[in-house]
């Protein structure tokens, strides 16, 4: 289930117990290359080799009695083995991983996160593949088919699963949909891009987007137009701008047909898109006529928006009991689906959405990396659909839990301010974060002290951020106006100094072993400012991987530098 | 090890024990597409993380601890769990799988191959891979490191083991060649050819090829061009012809810079091009600039040539006693190495060499089916290069065993004329099968009969083939001539009109369950005459899956139906 491709291919799969429209044709989207490809003339053989009493010297497979695999198992969680409640945060946390290069070593010795997060509860159970089919159903699932199988659509069982988790998680509001295994996102995307890019068109994307993404379209020589962004993605309107107003002879291009957009989560900014703004999206790329390709690597991660402690103080486990029953039931599993924000696809009544699904990120590990066979006896035989959802409910839990680390860290250290704006949305409404001017930073109990004396803080914003609803990441906006000698590198270097600055932050942390990603790597068009925010330098922080102790540590750490930093002569 | 890419890497891995020269300088031959591809800059951070004491909140990668796999096993054959003495194979045969679509069927009840064909002798062990890493080396196979690694090269430990293997089997002429991992070779060929070719380009091929691989290229509009082959391959006279003689204007695009070939065991030929003729077909390379992409899915299973058992008449095994030793040893394992025909990396002392080893079809699965890391686990840390080839020399056995299959039952249904021209190697000298005209046609004891009594051969002469010494494939060459209406079809209808009697002949084949492949599926340029075989209709038959009793019945059976075809009135 790497990526769920809406495709028209009418009747094949027509649910016919439902109303719903085929999909328009949009053949005319289709790129030179795409119109060129052949089908496989062996394939024309396939039909006959059914058969039955058919000796088939057609083909020219090697002999699966030669395989040196016999027998394929695996110890797995069960579907319930992550707790949806998890205990509060202010325990010091066991392993877990620190940074991407030394996990592997830290891993070795240390408690499992498990243990500390959940006890001794986790059950697991054994997986098993044999050699010989057990039936002769094609949802079979044995290694002399699967070794051998090379269908473009991937094992008939896992199909089937990802039929009906797509058909009712996401409701596409098409009849004729279909879905296709890639072995990872980059691959569905590069796919899509021969599939619909002539060399030179033009690629919409969110501001900050995710540059494993536009690299992959750029041997095409692709343009890429940016689209502004606010804490719940891309705006309307001014998409809505970029296209009435294209001027394909101004900008050497002619207007885009293809979105990129990840609607939840977003990488790197974190923003989370609702229902109702996906709806305005979708009516101006039906206008535009426009194909959206969503990319969902974090769909399954959308939670409750992070709750101030200070404010409101809770346990963390009583702020869940506010949000969601924790009891693992079919009502809770449906309560779960029914908060996630709708897919594209539940909007798409003409088909011009392609969904992917990369599910590594979230839930487990891709295709390239891992056996098909062991996925499809996971998901379609053994988990199969309420259990697949009982386990994203708990993977939910788990980034909620680390979403809440890293935010209530940054409300131990900093001084917060909330963003009091009624109107606004809880997903757009920013926290800024500014310097303490009294001693003893950090530390609970000289927290509590200083917010109960408002007005202690410094005038001193440092960063800003909209705490995420999903994803692994908080996108801090640095206040680089706060930098004593800000106005003057801005007039004398223009943007190529306020990023020289971001970088001598950058390099301050990792000298003192934070390593954080720069904004800048994420910027779909370098050098054309952002309009509203070119004050600002960009960090993204991941909270996937640390454990809390890494995670206060280095809070304190970012506290420390980026006050230095502030105070420069 | 799905492609061994040999590309410049300069002194990276430069071996200086050995006196090689450098690669040439040949980037003039990248695509404007490759030209254009830009690393990810995310990727310029990972160096930052393996600092000691670094928490990395840079990375966007999932949390490992919630991975739901634990453990993985796999009961795999040792590395000599296949026999390489075959025993006669007048034995009817056990299992083995039927045609391509009830493989699966067929499997569920009967004895395993391998029980008739090595007794109980077969041994197995388990293989396990945990979720922890056992250190910190970055050989080490471990869950953690599998299910998140993404470096294009693969793990470090199937990288290091396939750098030994192309060391020592292929010897590439140069120094400073790489390896890289793909998910198979129609996949690596894409990256070729997106990599090589402009739309419009030209390809040169075997006159008849594989069409999966000829459809690749497809969608960059490239032309095919066809160089003539023999019973070893291309044909170094016609491709010198070709390419000494391109006129760009009369053909329309430039002289082609790149050529496909199989030269093991080619597809759909059979031919198998030794040392000789590859050194001449390299040299003509290095004269007119061109890459030669090598796929070689068929490498391991070059054998000896097909012995005639009425000339010589001898027990396989015997066969088989004469030309290896039947002995387990790393002697007879450079034996075996040494038999083989030299990869083209061997003459290439500039490094325009891209050798693509799909070992899936001989060995072991490929990466898309099967985990990456159960692979790694058991060719870098179980069999080992040394347990790796004494396995590659079952493999070939086995192909061996049923390629004499097929050839012997040719022999005892058909009546054989061998080409008896000395002056040819026995790798393209043609056996020419006639119809029989005593009765009681097939049948051992018949056969021995009708060879005591040459000259009782009907002079049409119905198929001719060259034994193949690897691949899965037999090439018949129908006599259509030997048709009574063939010169009148052929001069009213042209090769249109042939196509369609081999048609017929394909399907009236079909009708009585034998399925085999129609040679123009292979056909690189349709509508071009293949001079000098233009009376000739081309079938492929696999012997790669049918078990001894299925094929006898499929010789028989075409036997009868090209009799009857013939004496069509």
């Amino acid at each position: 289930m790497d990526s769920a491709f809406a495709i028209a291919d009418h009747e094949r799969y027509r649910d016919h117990t439902v109303e719903l429209p085929n999909s328009i044709d949009l053949s005319h989207h289709l790129s030179s290359l795409a119109k060129n490809r052949q089908s496989s003339a062996l394939k024309d053989l396939y039909r006959y080799a059914a058969r039955p009493g058919m000796i088939g010297l057609a083909g020219g497979l090697p002999n699966p009695e030669i395989f040196p695999f016999l027998e394929l198992s695996a110890q797995v969680y069960t579907h319930d083995a992550l707790g949806i409640t998890p205990a509060t945060a202010n325990v010091g946390g066991g392993g877990g991983g620190g940074g991407t290069g030394s996990d592997a070593q830290s891993m070795v010795k240390k408690p499992s996160f498990f243990e500390w997060l959940f006890g001794k509860k986790t059950t697991t159970e054994t997986i098993t593949i044999g050699k010989q089919p057990a039936s002769a159903s094609p949802l079979d699932i044995n290694l002399n088919t699967l070794l051998q199988y090379s269908s473009a659509q991937g094992h008939p069982a896992l199909q089937a699963f990802i039929r009906e988790f797509v058909s009712k998680v996401y409701q596409p509001a098409f009849a004729d949909w279909d879905v296709l295994l890639n072995i990872g996102s980059t691959m569905a995307w590069s796919h899509v891009v021969f599939m619909l890019l002539e060399p030179g068109d033009g690629v919409l994307y969110e501001e900050w987007s995710y540059p494993g993404a536009m690299n992959t379209a750029s041997p095409l020589q692709t343009h890429k137009v940016s689209i502004k962004v606010d804490g719940e993605g891309l705006i309307p309107e001014d998409m809505n701008k970029v296209l009435a107003e294209w001027d394909e002879e101004k900008r050497g291009f002619r207007r885009p047909r293809v979105l990129y957009t990840v609607p939840t989560g977003q990488n790197p900014t974190g923003a989370t898109m609702l229902a109702a703004r996906k709806k305005i999206i979708y009516d101006i790329c039906v206008k535009y006529d426009i194909i959206i390709v969503e990319d969902e690597p974090y769909y399954a991660l959308y939670a409750d928006p992070w709750q101030s402690q200070k404010h409101q103080p809770k346990q963390i486990g009583a702020r869940y009991a506010d949000v969601e029953h924790h009891t693992d039931s079919k009502d809770t599993d449906e309560e779960f689906l029914k908060k996630l924000p709708p897919s594209y696809l539940k909007f798409d009544y003409q088909g011009r959405v392609i969904r992917m699904d990369p599910v590594k990120k979230a839930s487990y590990p891709d295709f390239r990396n891992k056996s098909a066979a062991l996925v499809a006896k996971l998901l379609a035989e053994t988990w199969k659909y309420d259990g697949y959802i009982r386990w994203l409910r708990g993977i939910k839990a788990t980034y909620a839990m680390r979403r809440d680390w890293m935010c209530d860290l940054f409300e131990t250290v900093f001084h917060l301010e909330f963003d009091q704006t009624l109107a606004l949305s809880q997903h757009i409404r920013w926290v800024t974060a500014y310097e303490r001017t009294a001693p003893g930073m950090g530390g609970a109990g000289a927290a509590t002290i200083m917010d109960e004396k408002r007005g202690f803080k410094s005038n001193k914003a440092i960063v800003s951020f909209v705490p995420p609803t999903a994803g692994m990441f908080v996108w801090l906006a640095v206040h680089l106006e706060s930098h004593p000698r800000f106005a003057q590198i801005k007039d004398a270097d223009g943007p190529e100094g306020v990023n020289k600055m971001l970088y001598e932050l950058w390099t301050e942390l990792a000298e003192k072993n934070v390593l954080v990603s720069p904004g800048y790597f994420f910027d779909a068009q370098p050098g054309v400012p952002h309009e509203g925010t070119e004050n600002f330098g960009f960090f993204r922080l991941s909270f996937s991987m640390a454990n809390h102790e890494q995670m206060e540590s280095a809070i304190k750490t970012i506290y420390k530098v980026f006050v230095s930093f502030f105070q420069e002569k």
